[in-house]
């Protein structure tokens, strides 16, 4: 893998990530592919939507389909249809928010499956295995995630432990050098600078491809998530590609690239298409002010809840500026109301496909005037 | 609507049926869009499978979204982004089998919508008005159905009333001469030769842009199907087209046409789909023997159920030669088969892309061997 600057514009970046199954611009979004499709999505689909990476969660795929079926198509890319960039997480954050009965212990995560009760072992060598698998572009580490809010010894622990799996990790991944994937280590430390500053400078000290900020976004004040930006990204190689994990709105997106992060994934544009919120650009004249806008401006663009009985005879496109495939072949917002109304899965295709557009024209927006 | 016929092959019969929104290449197939929508397609992968025309239902559509919204969305194509030729039901079958509390009267049907309880009355003259405004470009009488089996009283009786509301149809239907479409008969009779041709007669005598063969595909053997086809398909005037609605399995579909069916619709594609059922070819290079092929020949294809143990390693498509988006994009069986595991929305809509061309690939081999 190789991250090369393009331009600043004072914190925020512009780049290109180059990895084994093409290039990608940065800053960038992933829509998120949890068991393998990004819901209600064909993977052609989501490629003609100008996606160049996609996310999938190591947890589910390990467990569905197995990891037999992915090494008998080839890899992950084969199985699932898609020929560019795979990023994985580790599999950590849905063993701590998704499995039953779960312990952990230095050697890694024990756990029984949300599916059918089955108990599996999740170590450091383990995930980077499982991701090795996949065949993914860019693995992450498996880090120990602590909830929001945590006190600060928990929290401390939790980052020494994070430092030591970090460390496992990389030896597994070093024990494969014949393929020209990544691996990303994880800041934590919750909300506190100082532990945010240790983890950072402890993975920095065991060398990653690129940095990730976990443990954010679970509920912290979004100021409280900024300043976590602001503490470690001074701190982080220049020469590496930073991702915020999880994240976010619109504004968070804007805000945190504004401080220097360039890889969003985050389950809202997809989750909110499936429950018929749709978003809507209202200022597409995006000029270098943009950047300096107010902290949580959301001026720029609205939620439409498509369901509302407002919408009726709404014959109008979604947003008639809007090159995605849901608006370019004219569906209204009346007729995708009439779909969710039936409960017809189009409906959830044709809101899906809309906004995933409208967040990575978000991302080429962002692009455009850092560079500009 | 015009409709010519290019060829036959003993009763088979091979023609184009020109209608305002294109021309549709006979024995045709109609993918159903129920309520606006073939479910989980978008319009353009429906057109892109080869499908010329679709069927939409009246009752649906009536309640949901109701008239006011087709009517200010232009026509029923406007809205569903269709541009192709549409043919609408007459309701009729739809309250006989969904809705509460029916009552039939000579005026026509009163009815409780099955969404909402609310009270509806369906005349025929109501069914033409609600087709017109859906701009419909194949409209069909309102007509008496009755179940399988039915007494030899009660199917006269419901020929009668047949023959009287379709009179009536015509009559409403002639009130607007301005814009081209077609109004077709649909003739009744159970399982009875002489009730049969008796509806078929009196039909004949009001005159249709074309005949359907209703109450059939309800229960009652094959061979009985194709026996009341046989007694009235010589009585039917050939240069109109005949509709067989509602059937059925490719092997019914096949024997219709040998004995001289133009049209189908039917769920079964894509309702099977749903569950996981595909239509795979067994043999392609389909001579003419095929339309001379035994009765219940089933040896030319087969339905493999995907969500199968003996497919989670399946990692081939569904089949080589298919030129459905989901085969030649290169979906797997087995990631079809994950799919379907984990319940997610794609696993439909790529199951319903395959079996629907195969149903349209069934018609076009057909028509290439009544023209050969």
């Amino acid at each position: 893998m190789q991250f090369s600057l393009i331009a600043t514009k004072n914190k925020a970046r512009r780049g290109i990530l180059e990895t084994a199954h093409g290039s990608i611009q940065t800053p960038f979004f992933m829509s998120i592919a949890t068991m393998g499709a990004v819901r209600t999505m064909r993977m052609e689909q989501v490629q003609a939507l100008g996606a160049e990476i996609i996310l999938a969660n190591t947890y589910h795929l390990w467990l569905r389909p197995g990891l037999s079926v992915i090494q008998q198509a080839g890899s992950l890319h084969q199985l699932i249809r898609w020929d560019g960039p795979i990023l994985t997480d580790s599999g950590g954050y849905q063993v701590f928010s998704l499995a039953k009965r779960r312990k952990i212990t230095e050697e890694g995560v024990r756990f029984q499956s949300h599916w059918d009760g089955t108990e599996h072992l999740l170590t450091p060598e383990k995930s980077i295995q499982i991701q090795r698998v996949f065949g993914s572009d860019i693995c992450m580490v498996l880090d120990e995630c602590v909830a929001y809010p945590s006190d600060y010894a928990t929290a401390a622990l939790a980052v020494e432990r994070t430092t030591r799996w970090a460390k496992r990790c990389k030896e597994e991944f070093l024990k494969n050098t014949s393929n020209a994937s990544a691996l990303f280590g994880i800041v934590q430390g919750s909300t506190y600078p100082a532990l945010r500053c240790k983890s950072a400078q402890e993975l920095i000290e065991i060398g990653f491809d690129g940095f990730a900020l976990g443990g954010l976004a679970v509920g912290e004040p979004a100021e409280s998530m900024y300043r976590m930006i602001e503490e470690v990204e001074g701190m982080l190689p220049q020469e590496k590609p930073r991702y915020l994990m999880g994240v976010g709105r619109p504004e968070n997106i804007l805000e945190a690239v504004k401080r220097g992060i360039d890889m969003f994934d985050c389950v809202i544009p997809t989750r909110n298409a499936r429950h018929g919120i749709l978003y809507i650009w209202k200022e597409r004249n995006l000029s270098p002010w943009f950047l300096k806008t107010a902290t949580q401006n959301t001026s720029w663009y609205k939620a439409l809840h498509i369901t509302n009985e407002r919408n009726k005879n709404a014959h109008k496109k979604i947003d008639e500026q809007c090159s995605c495939s849901t608006c370019s072949h004219g569906y209204s917002q009346a007729f995708i109301r009439h779909l969710f109304q039936i409960n017809e899965p189009l409906a959830m295709q044709l809101a899906t496909t809309h906004n995933l557009r409208f967040y990575i024209e978000l991302m080429e927006t962002l692009q455009k005037l850092i560079q500009a």
